[in-house]
């Protein structure tokens, strides 16, 4: 992330890479009419609207070759973001593999919305990852739990969102590390929506808010915490290199 | 808690002492009329019918002596519930001062609704407790998000009680070392209103329902809850003593 | 777990499986000499001797069909404990993800020592699970740091093992729900040996020492131990049925 | 912490408050040695090391008139260092209390060593923060066991300290919400010597290094610690007034 310059970091622009399955802009009318370019490209502007030139941001997406990223896409990003809906199954193994691997060893990801279940978060949570859903025009509301987190920096709490999936208790996960948001919905149900865990030198956020549907990416308290959550999960120094056991003979450190 | 036998605890009855302010009941007529005994009556059945023979209990109030919880109670009382409200300021330094190291010392505390803001839960906390608050006749429900949690035990999720005081978030306590319950109200607001930590060879639990203007304590999900924070409260082998620190000169274990 | 009479449980015998490579017991003369009929039959004898007639106890190894894990081995089965070494890449994938998916639906897990490379375990923390190791007769010193956790009970700290492999960080798992021992070497490397994580409706407990070329598991206090993460990690109510998505029409909980 | 200018934080010297009782280094003449003007010089000098003019450094101590930390004093502190050790009973209540406040809404608090048993810690933690002890020219070694947090950066794991007084377990505070280093004693104790907590709007780092006995504070591993810890625990954004109950009527938030 830059060089060390009195303790402090010059900073070299966070390089992200948005995953999107990007199927339901394509084929549903509804869909196309919130985000007619792709919801990748309302995050894009988001995050250069919050944090400028210190990120620097690429697109990929289901139908390109190895799904857009190849090993070097991969080496050469520091935060993913990953949205899919319909088209988990058709992510291929060794791709969500590869992701996971590289989340181990230092790469930030961003999981939103129905992510919940693709192969690539499972693989880093260990659980089923279900919850209980509904599509009812259902008002979100987003309540900070964890004022002083940075994910939470600058959002008003709650967040209110006229219109939202409703997405419900229990939601199996691991306990999370961070539990920075938690949701109530105008059907009565709860949500920890805004988690925070560690795996390996990565970490990992989730962000629940953001269905197909519903313009919610259109938020711009929402757009302020995919920014902070792209910064928090930033990679610090540890990272690069796969974290392996290794034989320390009496005294290796001395 | 009894012999060791074959690796197996012989139970004698958990010791529980019931502490109510015990002055709205007696002051307020829309209290006495759903609490004509004191709540704490209410209580000590829903831990008999959950708990039969295996408690044993007594109770305390504001106005006795030492608030009735004089040196003696205190060392042959396993399991505390504390209930109060108006009346915080009135509990002797003293009295909340002992009650908080014999919790250090092994045994539980059961802090119940406006309990959040007593001495005793603050001086265990460390932080304001503070909360947002209405009376309006909401709607809580509350939902657990930790299945397998010894105090969600039996509970249907989410428990529905009709009408009760809004407490929410931000609720400034401790992140907590076991989130059982979070509640949604009518309003819109969420609250984690079931809460476990520990501190030292004692632990507490945090539950929010039970505000006096409501017959909250009459719910039978919710008696079900008190009766198994008694028991997750219950103190382990290790507790009596204070623990202080010793000095260790080298090898002392070997 | 036996009926419900009075609010308290009926028991009848925990049901546990044990589950031992049971490779080097039959192959290496130094691990026949320590255990002559493999290391499973001590532990079997470590969860009689504490818990008696509340354990109903299993093996299985690798060599049977399934691995000794058909499914209705491991859908009768309460508790897995599991031990591997050299062939954790002979555990087939399908066994593997077997019993990850019944730990999620409730089973408890007790992973052994080397066991933290196994399939099962780092399926179920999302991690690479690598730590420093050196097998130079280290003495190992197991610490209470929870003093009042069921897994600790009865158990005095330190344990004194006077020889062991050595364990050290970076252990690369994730931050546990329950962080109960950890260990010292005489080298000076320090470990989370023993460490509690909720998956799903499941508990797993992950408990360090164990190196087949040391008589680690004829410890007593070790023992204790093993009885104790048998009891911590077994099911609650809540289990045996997969937790699924499931879709929640406006108000289904009235 | 300065003006929002595009999402971006324009930086404002960290005003950092280093408090020492500062008794050691005039009466005994093997500390005076170690540190002729005070262990708090040396911190100073390390905070300027590694974060230049990002830090703005003033010190404090017991003597003072109250012990140099009046309110206008504590208002203008983004974090606060703390030390103490035979005259922790001479710190006024108040002072101790109007710390533990200004903590809870916002202020980063680093308690060093044996400031484990100072009021202000003591009341943040609801603990006794007992933990066993000996003088005895153990080596020290500091494992990082969270490699990505912002305290780690930078720091060798282990941090190799030739001699220090041993800290060890049980060290009763509640579980830390991080869990960065852990240390191990020459004479075998495990101590978690490197503890973040979450108080309020306040963060809190214990960091266990430091007997006054022994020259620890000019280790530079060691000042890198410091330099992160104070950069951990400065406030963000959320802090400057009480959190306090506030009434909420229905829909105060449309």
């Amino acid at each position: 992330m830059g060089d060390i310059v009195g303790g402090e970091i010059v900073p070299e622009p966070l390089r992200v890479t948005l995953w999107n399955e990007f199927i339901h802009e394509r084929k549903d009318d509804s869909v196309r009419a919130i985000y007619p370019d792709g919801m990748h490209t309302v995050w894009e502007q988001a995050l250069h609207t919050h944090l400028g030139d210190a990120v620097s941001v690429r697109s990929a997406w289901l139908e390109q070759p190895d799904h857009g990223l190849p090993a070097d896409v991969l080496e050469s990003t520091d935060v993913l973001f990953w949205w899919g809906h319909i088209a988990h199954g058709e992510v291929a193994d060794a791709v969500a593999a590869a992701v996971a691997d590289r989340v181990r060893r230092g790469m930030g990801l961003v999981a939103l919305h129905s992510a919940h279940y693709s192969k690539v978060f499972r693989l880093l949570m260990g659980t089923t990852c279900s919850l209980r859903w509904r599509s009812a025009h259902d008002r979100e509301l987003v309540w900070t739990v964890d004022p002083t987190h940075p994910v939470a920096h600058g959002v008003p709490s709650p967040i209110v969102i006229p219109e939202q999936e409703m997405y419900g208790e229990f939601f199996d996960v691991p306990p999370p590390d961070d539990l920075v948001f938690i949701s109530s919905f105008s059907g009565g149900e709860v949500f920890r929506g805004g988690c925070g865990w560690k795996r390996g030198f990565g970490r990992v956020f989730y962000f629940s808010p953001g269905d197909q549907e519903y313009p919610v990416y259109h938020h711009p308290d929402v757009q302020r915490v995919l920014a902070n959550a792209a910064s928090w999960v930033a990679p610090s120094s540890v990272r690069g290199s796969a974290y392996s056991a290794d034989h320390a003979p009496t005294g290796w450190f001395e």
